[in-house]
């Protein structure tokens, strides 16, 4: 894995079995979760908040393997073409506002989508620039392009994005500080809770929320499909359902936060979409349920936190 | 990967995330989807359409691999042993006609059964040479071998097929300039829709139908295996069921097409043809619905659309 | 793929896409399905036949790939230790005869387990000599490997065997040849049929019974777990059983054969032997069942058919 | 695979087809399955003995690869986070004592939670020292790294630990030789069996009790996820449950041994930590269990045994 900020002269430190305390100690507490942000009451004395998160990758993940084939082009922009206006549509009837996580070249692709998805009330965030893995890419590149994608949602959307997630969910040792430099309220790429989070850096609080998603929380897990690997949609929806929904139940049970992330080229087909609706139903059903944006739900956990 | 149309003096670009707006657009406009051709209607006022798609590969999946161990190479020739009497047999009992989609060397050793397809009424279609990655191609060999495969099916089938198929869904960069050289009605290969569109070639209406299909929407996603490979058959055939019938359903919902891809040395087992039975006499039960071939609805989607 | 009896100063043959149409056909002819031996009545006019076949590999999977750790080999041990004594018992229980395919290094590990399978009445089967996997073997260690073997299966059993199962299913160029020299009764590795048939080599008929296998009537494909890879069992044991009950409820229907194979490091286990007893009570209670060893069955199919 | 006690100037032995009996002998010898350790009754009448273990690795596991991306640590950090508190609170609610194996680094980045885990009672053994895969480790080092994660967890837990598993159940040539210089009772790590059983070294009687685990019986084998490979969790939790419950009544049936082993950052999540709970309860209403630790239940084996 690479270091950028690594002194080249230093020592080769040798296989993890054979490494100082202070190696491991360093790259645990490099970008760890802090003080529990989870908050004593959520507004209006709901019982739990929900959080649901769109990555509208498009046709970035192709792009970013330079997989320059019309075919997977296309899985992407199916999720433009048919997955989004399902997404959209559902979340109107249900009157629920979410946050869509944007690759900088999936917005420039459909910018018409941005602004309306923005007209819509929804949230815009940031998803790095074209799906790029952070780990791969030297210090000076990831802030680069972090600076430009945030620029392009502020002028796409009117405002400045708040939050940001790692594409992938790939996070790398210089993330945290490129976020603090960029002034973020939230990350939502980091999973050692379920409930927020301060992000500390070096062991120093950052002031930054972690809003923490989860594997088992997102439809990719389930979904993905990647022909010349042995990634195959196995589960049945349904099944995929159950465990959404046993999440959400948990958080209920707890008070806490229910994170979800979904894509539209996933989520957003005839054997599929259901599951979005059924769920939104079901946690309306259950009741006293909390729906807000990312940036709602940092801005309240981090104003009811006491000071740090 | 490859781009035989490239200039081979041209500057290299550098990692995707370095590229120049340029690089991407050109990318994602070479073969996409334009205009929707999903019809107001459908012939006698049904409900939706049906397209069944066998791809009849049998031998060719191991030759295309130069697998010469007799154990997948028996794999496929259960295609045409069982599968096929299965499959004929079902679609005979109920009145419906599909598609078969033959690579050439499959359609070369199983003359005949290429001949009892077309007998049966149904419609051939091109799908490679020996099940070749178009990717992996030059330019002039993906042409030659297109053209051969025409020669072929016209040959055994008693008329030029309509249609194509690219094997693996592994569309080239150069498949679709190709497709319009040997004038051909449509492609199944893109996945941009679940409803019928034209392809834009680099922006510009190409007159080709797409007939979308869907890993979602395909036995092999489910029933493949590969022994030295992760791939393994990991869904009981009733809940591979329960996910045809929900993009039925949805199908049926929207007043849309639902395309289905099966494989007879997959589907054509006997824990598996079930599958397809249930399936049609779902259909069937459900009512209104249109049962076509790939070209019959091609057909019919070209005529019904406004001129463009 | 190796062929060894290629001559080594022939022309370069290019891709696949490339060949000539004498490549192909003589790979897809090398070892092939001939005249179909399913017979038209079995005995005591009984609906169906059904053969259990255990792959007793134990240890051998793991010296097979030179892993001498400890943790794999307990796998296989696990086989002979636990598993084997609950298959025999159920299969006394029911009062089943089944044939068992030992590679000779598992047979030497477990001398008296052989001895007992054969004293209990079951049949023994060639299965390799250490799990090795014949498409990587010369002609010659192939044609010796499988000799000695079937000498030690003759000395524990008190008869030479006359059947055979290519480890891994792994049947190479030369596999047919040297069960020509070994003077077998059946093969049970290709499968290009549910039903049985008579093996062709270059299009001339062997006298060759193959019983055909499939990765769906196979444990190991649901059940196989390796660490440092993507296999996991990931199928709950009953929805395996509904598999293999279909596959047995189609034969019953077509007055087929019903092939079955197992391992006793898989299938053994506590939670998963009630898949076989349930299995075989599911068929006892449909009734008009002929439970008979390979051969049985192979002896049965070569009589009925008409002489070639 | 390596043998570090191998002598360099040995032979060259060739592929495994081609080996002399004496070395695959010896290689299945080395660490084997001895005489059954399984005892003819429990304590107290019980009908059977159940042994919960759990697995911190918590970050170790990203540690191992020198993956310094914050997004695996922050996965394992989870496990320290949230999913020990729900486990304690869980066993404590029930009434259960269970093991925790502690990788050494996992120990020391989290010293309280293992003090803690010390205090309620239950029992703590060795895991390694930075999940290191011992297979890929010297003599020298595999001794020295054990040795001094004894001391560890002798410091932290007030008492010297009996037990050891190896990290990924990747007990080395050298690992059982090893355990007999730590003076151990026991080891967890090895699958030859259900019940206890003592290990043989070379064929010796070793007096150390191997407690059987097995991938059917794990958490991560059905619930990991990796991003960049193709593990997947693909299963429900419930019909996990439904496996682990199949186990758990075999040995039920059996008056044997049930011992199951689970990941805090795995089965600690809010869709998963029921099923231990309902495991709990199942086991409870099936009656007559014996909860234990993997250290009781080998010193209750040892005891039973009849001297060797």
């Amino acid at each position: 894995m690479s270091d950028t900020l690594q002194d080249p002269n230093q020592e080769p430190r040798g296989e993890p079995w054979q490494w100082q305390e202070k190696i491991w100690r360093e790259m645990v507490e490099r970008s760890r979760a802090g003080r529990s942000l989870a908050p004593s009451r959520w507004p209006n004395g709901a019982r739990c908040a929900v959080a649901l998160g769109f990555e509208a990758d498009h046709e970035t993940t192709a792009l970013r393997d330079d997989d320059d084939g019309p075919t997977r082009l296309s899985q992407g922009h199916y999720g433009a073409r048919r997955g989004m206006p399902r997404i959209r549509a559902a979340l109107e009837r249900e009157g629920v506002n979410a946050t869509f996580f944007y690759p900088a070249v999936a917005a420039l692709l459909h910018e018409d989508e941005v602004r309306a998805v923005a007209a819509d009330g929804h949230e815009l965030a940031i998803h790095s620039w074209i799906h790029e893995r952070n780990t791969q890419l030297p210090y000076e590149a990831e802030r680069d392009l972090s600076f430009r994608a945030m620029e392009l949602l502020d002028h796409l959307g009117g405002r400045p994005p708040v939050g940001m997630r790692a594409a992938s969910w790939d996070f790398s040792v210089n993330t945290l500080i490129i976020m603090q430099e960029l002034g973020l309220l939230y990350d939502s790429s980091l999973m050692a809770d379920d409930d927020p989070y301060e992000l500390e850096s070096d062991g120093e609080p950052t002031g930054i929320v972690e809003l923490p998603p989860e594997w088992i929380r997102d439809d990719s897990v389930y979904f993905n499909m990647q022909r010349f690997s042995a990634l195959r949609p196995q589960m049945a929806p349904s099944a995929v359902e159950d465990i959404f929904r046993a999440e959400f139940d948990g958080a209920w049970n707890e008070n806490g936060l229910f994170l979800l992330t979904l894509h539209p080229h996933l989520i957003g087909h005839r054997s599929r979409i259901g599951v979005l609706e059924r769920l939104i139903r079901h946690m309306k059903a259950k009741g006293s349920v909390w729906f807000a944006t990312h940036e709602e739900i940092a801005l309240w956990c981090k104003s009811e936190a006491e000071p740090a």
